[in-house]
């Protein structure tokens, strides 16, 4: 079985402004998903947190976003989709930069917040972040989230002749179709560390979770989004760590 | 005798703003400083800007500013040598990605406005500029402004490891020491044409210039830096391409 | 009858980038909607602006929009009514100091590109942009569009205690409800000059337009909305104003 | 004897990112120096700002910047008189319309960061603040570095007709022109509590300071300038108020 591989959100700092404990995280990720200066971030930040997630081996992916600092890039723009390809691209190439200065490179690319949701509603807006990936690099994989039936759009990937990463999440709920519940709802965020972990390890393990509608839902995933926020989500990615650690060595 | 290449500012439109006569100008120049989205410029622009530099063979390179879009990176800011070695990779990089999606690939960087004044003053800035450009390729040139005595910089840049390509005027009154004439003086800007293309010949023949105290000043130039600003300056790209091209091909 | 009044988006220049004819239009208008610098305009070009507008006797209205500068807010944005309303405020507060520091005041307000369209679709970004105004200035009327049956969005203003003011358009086809055809459709926007004249006639007048159905469309409009992008628009303007100058003289 | 007020610093979070201890600092100053979103704060930010200090009947300033976000406004930046002008004026207005919103007003100006700095330095940039302070409000005062002899910024204010309001610090060095030693100097910040408080004592009480060459200093200073960044300098603000109300009602 391929290990699940651990990813999280980095670099969200931005001029004076600190943001996530990236020095407590990086240790136990295998992926770090770097702003890349239009929704946080900044020149600085990007190249000490390529260097710091070289430091520890970690893989560096681009993490764009729409050009919304103050809303964080959690507010979806109706941008077109050629406006989007050349955004992705923009900040793909501006890390990139970073990346080699560092004597490393990209992996792969995760859209953040508005766009990543945008992307997975919307068949026009993956098939640009897909352009521009591909674009950039034929080979670098694109980030999704895994639901109970991606057929959809790995059709739309194999059009476009991408490769995709499917992501997972322990400490949300999901729906039926595998989508997370949504954050307005209660029982959206899981809390409970035991919680946390028995769903990481269904996941590592492809056994099926409950979805909230208490029907069972097993997701396909290659990594697992963390989170390095406070030191209650740092627990989690530990203990997280320590449970896949455990599944790997275990005979 | 090398040929004397043709540079000049491109892609400075902004979302719905339009400056310069890209159009007009590429198809007479050799290379394209495109902005990078820092004083002028957006992934949009960026993306069309070097697709018709493609179309007509026109060398391409990253005009990075410091980040003053209102100011069009004319107003120098206090940055830090580290400040403006990471906004200059994130610059660089950003353009690639245009470059890669385009099939093509930066060849040399030349700062912009301010960001160019300052590193042509401050040895601290010129070493920032040149260990992002080294950073991001050791092959890439770095242009800067030809004065009389240019032993200094090149000094700077060997120790750097950098090459350097210099540029000159044909528009632009020279002081004794080969530096531009300010243009808060009087005639510090050349508008008749004849003027133009002289001092344009003598500039790619490394005949003397008579600098503004009355010296010679014989400058070496790699490259000439032309305007697109408007119909008058695109005449004198015109009539300075023809002065070339004859020069090249005369016996 | 009141007469009807003519506004127009100004000062709109950013930086270095020059849009529109302000010069040419501001003579004719009566109503000037100033760019508050979120999708166009500077401090800069805000108070030469405002400048403009007094020594022309011409109504001052804050123009704010998302903040969306490189897409010149046109592209709608999920904000909130929260972050509406208070980016409401900012942009009506900036203004106002340029008013002051020119010895004049606001007199409306006008939202912008997006967020003029998202408001006329949604009471809860109406409601937004009306408390804004009301907190600035409970005096301060809200401009917003003319359709056919103005009663739902005239009920929200009362409830808000904000007065309104209604805009047409000479350029611009109706649908049957009396809301703007899209710029997508053929026949959106007109160009023959005898057309414009006749719709701001008919508008002026109180007669009814055709609306895009074939259907009659009576629309009652305090100010109609002209542009200054271009000598063909500049040219609609002077004829306008003559007609709407000849109607005011008629016995 | 007139007593010596305290101010601080105040929102400067910015979207997601949050900056200083503003719900400890508030209740135990005077006057909040509020940032107006050039170099850190925004709409959502000041207004609740705002509405803080009005519940804690603290006296708002604006707080104006240069341009420059992701450097807080701490790096110099080559604006012109007149750019610098109509920015503070902008700045001004726009924290203007929180207030009104809330039902208050500005009561001051200090121009943050390198901006502060550059007014004390360059009698032209001390002449566009003052204008634009003075064209918002005639009676609106300035706030500026209390040195050991201000004859000469006094003289300017008078020229331009403003009223000035001179701070002193307890927790920085002074040289002895009266100017605060370089942080990059050993020395120049101070972290004991006793010699803070000491030094806060002996400002409110008009007796002299001890100069970093070991001269006497006196600072005729109408408010003191106190910091929220942490839990050591909320500490210092709490100290120093207390100290200051002992003084008030001493005999």
């Amino acid at each position: 079985m391929k290990p699940l591989l651990l990813n999280a959100d980095m670099g969200e700092s931005f001029g004076p402004w600190v943001m996530g404990l990236d020095h407590e995280v990086m240790p136990h990720v295998d992926l770090a998903n770097i702003a890349c200066g239009f929704h946080a971030s900044d020149p600085d930040v990007m190249r000490s947190t390529v260097r710091m997630a070289t430091e520890h081996s970690v893989g560096i992916g681009a993490h764009p976003a729409y050009p919304d600092l103050v809303g964080f890039g959690r507010r979806s723009m109706a941008c077109s989709p050629a406006e989007i390809e050349n955004l992705v691209l923009y900040q793909v190439g501006a890390l990139t930069a970073m990346c080699r200065a560092e004597g490393t490179e990209i992996r792969y690319v995760k859209p953040h917040g508005a766009l990543y949701n945008d992307m997975a509603r919307k068949p026009e807006i993956f098939s640009a972040v897909a352009r521009a990936t591909k674009a950039y690099d034929p080979g670098l994989p694109l980030l999704t989230l895994a639901t109970r039936d991606t057929s959809a759009i790995r059709e739309l990937a194999e059009e476009q002749g991408i490769t995709l990463w499917f992501e997972a999440f322990a400490d949300r709920a999901y729906d039926a179709d595998g989508r997370l519940v949504s954050r307005a709802q209660p029982g959206a965020v899981h809390h409970n560390p035991d919680v946390i972990i028995d769903q990481a390890r269904r996941i590592a393990n492809g056994h099926p979770l409950i979805a909230s509608d208490g029907s069972e839902l097993t997701l396909s995933a290659d990594t697992l989004c963390v989170h390095g926020d406070n030191e209650e989500s740092v627990a989690s990615v530990r203990a997280i760590r320590q449970m896949l650690n455990a599944l790997q060595t275990s005979p």
